[in-house]
């Protein structure tokens, strides 16, 4: 079968690689209908140090079941599925408690033998713990929106949910990227009245204010968080949804946020450590986030998406065949996309 | 009137000051019956800077008020109260949401003006908002537990509430100073049922134990994580209560944490970052704190020393007069006492 691998920085190859097959009986086959570049894929695209053995890359992905092994009761060939970004039981303690992240028997997509979602089929590994059945068919218009219930929506809802996102919150989201664009839509989702995004893209700031956006802040840094305040009469919001992952992003959120207010971070951080001295320490803010599981929260949003409530699903503004992969990284790369759906 | 003045490091004396009196109507006038040496009064204490100039130090007292001006309407002369570490109007937004410690018209004892704790006398600001009575007698036994409720207590308290600990949460206590030892106290309050107590002075972990610690790591570091693993089936601790605030102190509770916990912290950080790279990222941990905002404790927390059923009051290990308060920072400082309680 035809998947991608990545060999180093700007360097992304659609290649023959070994037929996805059940190997456990808790596996299941997934043809893949879509797959999707996520922001997180592009820090080895911009940074992973050139090597002779490519290695399969992709998290995100809708599909078909194939076939299951003799361990899988919750599934059959013809399922229409989304696959969380991580695979995991959903069933012992940790999974339980929504935090399918760190699965006591769970595992990252690409790694280890298994295979990556950006190609064209998929070994499941704890297919019943991991899939979830969409009531769509394979064409289904509503299958790109449900498709970010994979990763980028649960991501930006996880960031608005840690931070503590309510009605009565008012709301910072840094970065106009598909993550910081579905964190909005979370947040208003969770009923935000007041949410700032700060963005320097008017295309992407303009779906930001039809996701729910009320100001936008192009500024960044410093002089971004006083617009922050400014907005704010002078106190910052509640919460700032930190969608970047760079050490920068991060600071802007420890300036623009109130007192007693939480940041969270869901950008992957690109930093080791994070400013955390006797100012924050004496204004009580509170670090919180991570990466998302996406598994606890996919039955949770799929209602919105399936009724038509919300289109998570705006976010891509290009599609690619798999085989043109490689060109679809270099657009996003290059802010020329926002993100990118694959077509195997 | 005789009050407390750090000129540097090492150097506390004991000098006259101009009388406390009243300036604005909102002022009250509190004749000081007992005071005390915080842990973070030593921190100036080992590394200020010497000057010509002393600066006048404390913030923890009881006493009895003497006089009010005639914009107080809630004390009057010959009340007993207690004076939260900072003081506010307990009435603004920040105060009203329970984060007095931001208030809009508050401030720090002993800075602008203000006297500080460790003297004969304290004009209080904003007594209306700022003092707490207390139901006792000037020379009640239960007044030194009833000081606890100036700082220490609140602080420990303010740790285990932001970390969330509740009856199904474990709990790891890191430091066994008098924060550690009232973090303990409070978690105990509300309900945890294991407590390690991260400590290596044998007689401040046994008063721990009586306080609620059910386990006791006397290794530091990785070491010390690794024990408090250990003592949880290798997962670490729900919540981790930083209680010292040196960087490998919270190193040891970012490794002693279990994913998707939470790090509070409320000793007063002696650095500027703290890790949070993308393996803390990856674990969904928390971290949370900061200076404990007293003032919005005060009335939860006093019931339960009033009936006798906590006992803070047992950090205080030594009592020295006011004019010997100079021995009871060096004791503190040298570890010989615990803390060190300040009588006028």
């Amino acid at each position: 079968m035809r998947a991608t691998l990545i060999y180093g920085a700007g360097d992304v190859r659609v290649e023959d690689v070994p037929d996805a097959g059940l190997r456990e009986p808790t596996d299941a086959l997934v043809r893949v209908l879509r797959a999707c570049i996520c922001g997180s894929d592009l820090w080895p695209y911009s940074s992973k140090p050139e090597t002779e053995q490519g290695e399969r890359i992709g998290h995100e992905f809708v599909g078909v079941v194939e076939d299951v092994g003799s361990g899988v009761s919750a599934f059959k060939r013809g399922d229409v599925v989304v696959a969380p970004f991580v695979w995991s039981d959903n069933t012992c303690d940790f999974c339980s408690e929504g935090l399918h992240t760190s699965c006591r028997h769970g595992g990252l997509w690409a790694r280890d033998g298994v295979d990556g979602g950006q190609g064209e089929a998929v070994r499941v590994p704890l297919a019943d713990g991991t899939l979830v059945k969409l009531p769509v068919g394979e064409d289904d218009a509503l299958l790109s929106s449900l498709l970010t219930l994979s990763d980028v929506f649960p991501t930006g809802h996880h960031c608005a949910v840690t931070a503590g996102v309510n009605p009565r919150t008012t709301v910072t989201v840094i970065g106009d990227g598909a993550v910081g664009l579905s964190a909005v839509l979370a947040a208003r989702r969770l009923g935000a009245e007041r949410i700032i995004l700060m963005g320097r893209h008017r295309d992407r700031t303009d779906l930001g204010r039809e996701f729910g956006a009320t100001d936008v802040v192009a500024e960044r840094g410093e002089e971004g968080a006083e617009r922050v305040r400014d907005l704010t009469g002078g106190d910052g919001t509640h919460t700032v949804l930190e969608c970047v992952g760079l050490l920068p992003a991060l600071e802007t959120a420890f300036a623009a946020v109130r007192d007693g207010g939480v940041v969270s971070r869901v950008g992957a951080p690109q930093y080791s450590d994070v400013p955390a001295d006797f100012g924050v320490f004496f204004r009580n803010v509170t670090l919180t986030g991570g990466v998302a599981p996406a598994r606890a929260y996919i039955e949770e949003l799929m209602p919105d998406v399936l009724d038509g409530t919300l289109q998570p699903g705006r976010v891509f503004d290009r599609a690619v065949p798999l085989d043109d992969i490689a060109d679809g990284y270099r657009a996003m790369a290059e802010r020329e996309a926002l993100k990118v759906i694959v077509e195997p």
